[in-house]
């Protein structure tokens, strides 16, 4: 089915054909749901032995009693295995509570108040207009801490290397009041890019470009989280910016969220020692230390490098049929056809699906019709403004694989019909 | 020694044994700690059975998966659990992370920058002045969150009966740029004081004379910390508020860092339905939930209010003895003297000690020398100032009770020889 060269007839033909078959899915029934970037059940269970794991060992190596308050920047064994999973020393880590998202508001919250530095650096002084770049597609709960803060969103475009670093470059240059930019560096969020070497290295140069107060906010959410044993691996951004001597232009988030507990997980930021002291200095007034238990369970199941490795390739046994049922179906149903194209990851969570322009919510509410919820048309950028209005995140590891390929069903017939209505309507 | 009858030479003469005392202890070489407000190791054992409790039981009672994402607002179980503490409903509950200082930054931060209902209720809004009162002595960690925050803070009188609410009515009908108040209920930090009845009817009142976006920070910090059976309730704040139509006007504030592990417990809010809503939309920008294991790892070990006030009683055994030593000190050292009064809570934390005016720092200081720790003189006060230079805070919790008589002697000895010389000094 190639739209581009079917005549109204064939159109209108598949048209009859295709609504027929939506008709008959509707009656199915369903109940389906591909929103959610959730680990499913089966992952989970690989974690399940961090409840007990600690047998009543409850201090550090340097015999601190973990159970009590204090320890505001976490226990040392747990930065050295956070240091190795995003390339960073074990000094340059510090670490929170249960999610990265309260880290990066924290982060960004501080920046605007009380400075990244001074007082004098806090970039919502004086009233002061922050601008924020988000390569887009993007992940929709960090433009929406953005927003909430009231600082604006200039969407940047994503290739498959990353942010376009001409457009970034160039709008730095342009405007003092961009403070910082979104990155999900690592099978970016819902794309699935790696950025490249090329890439990693004009953003380590940013904060030469932009000055002082600029950061960049990368959210390696996915650092560990391969599909399979020869996903590209990340070059390391904090090396490069020790050669620019741009290390304090960086803030470092990660979690274990994916990779234990979803919910019940650690999370950390990595940064100079220069961010990290003036972080460390406000986190003081908001804590007196984070849950340095949990951390001590992290340990004692991730270890280090290797098991945790191992760790991942058992997740990603689990996850890979699920993103092969997404993926067979899209081959298989739409891979001669003009009607979309799609990123096939190496690791992460989502699989990115650009429809024929004016399509993507048309094709979100026929799926909802039938009974399978995707993620709202627009939420992958800023303001919820997808300007073709194209992007669909899939999120794939929650549901079972026979629950992804009726949705699939239901997605590709969706596709489908909305596109040759398109067609016809403009025939 | 009674020092307002004793003649130049007696005072000459007690100084003479006081210094010699002294500098036998100074060469002691103690190295000892009574400043913080830290459960003992054997304080923390009482809970080691939380890690491991669930034995793979990662559901609560509706079937969720607690291990994944979600639950902004706590668990159903936790929630019965600690309105029971606090005495309001369960869906008055929402739950967070370790801290409960953390939430009362949320709670300031979002009373500052967002509002305390819709926008237009921020208190900061076009740059106001915010003022809040605090009641001293009370929590340095109050008023460091305030000040950090740029709220100015007023001292207001405590006395036995908690603050005193003549001054508290007048400053808040003065002055509507005063937004709110520190309140440690029950076993106020430090003086041990629990609001009397009619204290707390008035503060349920609070909210009809000072309008609708004041709120009274309500935390109850040891609201089942008692040392003895007999120790005083609390009137409850919650039903003298439904009684006036003021439930909006309090946030409630508590935890289990004093009754599990310190520092990887479990911290709730609890309000008014309507409060909470608008606390729970800003807290969906910087979480997409807290740690629901660990929530469901106190539900199974602390169970019910029944189960929950015999594991304090465990607690009352390990520290009462510790309470015991500090006080028989200062009854047989100090109780027939003028050089000095404090308070001997039924619960709670801390001994405050109310040395001659102009005294604190210098106490303070001789113990230090002499290898005794206190917490820093006017700690106890917004911005450090503590107008009559005399509370001292005392935290026995934390130290063994030989460390804690030894403590003691050093504590008696400065007391005297401090007292002792201001007296020769005015002769």
């Amino acid at each position: 089915m190639r739209l581009n060269q079917a005549t109204p007839e064939q159109l209108r033909e598949w048209e009859t054909t295709l609504a027929e078959q939506y008709q008959a899915i509707q009656q199915a029934g369903l109940s389906l749901d591909l929103t959610r970037g959730k680990p499913s059940s089966d992952q989970l269970d690989l974690s399940n032995a961090l409840d007990g794991i600690l047998h009543g060992q409850y201090t550090d190596s340097s015999g601190t009693d973990l159970r009590n308050y204090g320890g505001l920047d976490g226990i040392p064994e747990a930065k050295t295995l956070f240091a190795g999973m995003v390339g960073v020393k074990p000094e340059e880590v510090m670490i929170g509570g249960n999610s990265s998202l309260t880290l990066m508001y924290f982060s960004l919250q501080t920046a605007m108040h009380q400075g990244v530095s001074d007082a004098d650096s806090a970039w919502a002084k004086d009233g002061q207009t922050v601008k924020f770049l988000a390569p887009v597609p993007g992940y929709d709960r960090h433009f929406a801490a953005c927003e909430h803060l009231g600082v604006e969103l200039i969407p940047v475009a994503m290739d498959d290397n990353g942010p376009d670093m001409d457009q970034v470059e160039q709008l730095v240059q342009a405007d003092a009041s961009i403070k910082g930019i979104w990155c999900v560096p690592r099978f970016s969020n819902p794309t699935g890019v790696v950025y490249s070497d090329e890439v990693v290295q004009r953003i380590a140069k940013l904060g030469n470009i932009a000055g002082p107060n600029f950061r960049v906010f990368w959210d390696n959410a996915y650092a560990v989280h391969v599909l399979n044993d020869n996903a590209p691996e990340l070059p390391n951004l904090m090396d490069y910016c020790r050669q620019q001597g741009t290390e304090d232009s960086v803030y470092i988030f990660g979690s274990t969220s994916k990779i234990t507990f979803a919910g019940a997980g650690v999370a950390f930021i990595a940064g100079s020692p220069a961010n990290l002291t003036v972080l460390k200095k406000h986190l003081g007034f908001t804590s007196i230390g984070p849950d340095k238990i949990n951390q001590l369970r992290h340990v004692a199941f991730l270890k280090d490098s290797a098991t945790l490795s191992e760790h991942m390739n058992r997740h990603a046994a689990i996850m890979q049929p699920r993103f092969d049922a997404v993926l067979s179906s899209l081959r298989s149903e739409l891979g001669d056809t003009d009607m979309g194209s799609w990123t096939e990851p190496e690791g992460g969570y989502f699989i990115s699906f650009d429809s024929r322009p004016g399509l993507a919510r048309e094709i979100i509410a026929l799926a909802a019709g039938a009974g399978v919820k995707l993620t709202p048309a627009g939420a992958t950028f800023p303001y919820g403004n997808d300007p073709d209005d194209k992007n669909i995140r899939l999120a794939p590891t929650y549901p079972t694989v026979s629950e992804i390929e009726k949705a699939m069903e239901v997605f590709v017939t969706c596709v489908k019909l909305a596109s040759v209505k398109q067609a016809l309507a403009a025939s």
